[in-house]
């Protein structure tokens, strides 16, 4: 199991970029838009780990209501595993509580599944297997 | 510049490792007490980082604050700089509002500073230079 990224909301990318690229020096590994989560997205890369700048498309998306409830700040971690669905069985099996009981299409054409955080000590914890 | 660790706030080490070690299979790297900060940690790795553990001693530490108003979940992200006085010196410059303006020494004998949440779109962000 490795630490894939951390999802960071944020009202702007752009504006959010001034901190994380400017002034702290990471580089933008890619962009996307998941216009079914409705999500912009921004990968900016640290190590062998990412930062996910997450704009919201409208302000009813999942982070458009994260923002308006929390502002900015940290949204979930991502944890990459080499079989989600086995992940996601085994976590069932232990009496986790799963958002996702199968996996969907998340940024990059990954497979991704939200735990809820009543599971891990209030933390959204994610799912990812890598399909390359 | 690499992720260094996250921190994970809890009432109880002990609870948490429920979660993080007996059901998602992270190995417990270390413990350590930190008396200053008024914090008892466990660092679990995974990949070249770790996740951290944080259990107060006490109500009116800065980690027992936090619980009383936010609940467990995410206190922290820390990523790891070649030379903390440098960075924070960078970051001063760029007008980021800094927490410590010079280095302390925190778990496992790390140099440790703190960045203020309004300089880094809501993250409470650790910079940490380590020793060995």
């Amino acid at each position: 199991m490795k630490f894939d990224h951390i999802g960071i909301a944020t009202p702007e990318i752009e504006q959010a970029l001034s901190v994380w690229r400017d002034a702290l020096g990471l580089s933008v590994d890619s962009t996307d838009e998941v216009a079914e989560q409705g999500v912009r997205v921004a990968m900016l890369a640290i190590g062998e780990t990412h930062i996910e700048l997450l704009e919201p498309l409208s302000d009813d998306s999942p982070i458009g209501k994260f923002l308006q409830k929390r502002g900015p700040g940290i949204h979930h971690i991502a944890l990459r595993v080499p079989n989600i669905r086995e992940a996601l069985s085994d976590l069932k099996a232990k009496g986790a509580r799963l958002i996702d009981e199968t996996p969907r299409v998340g940024a990059n054409g990954c497979l991704v599944a939200f735990i809820h955080p009543s599971a891990t000590n209030g933390v959204l914890l994610e799912l990812v297997e890598h399909q390359h």
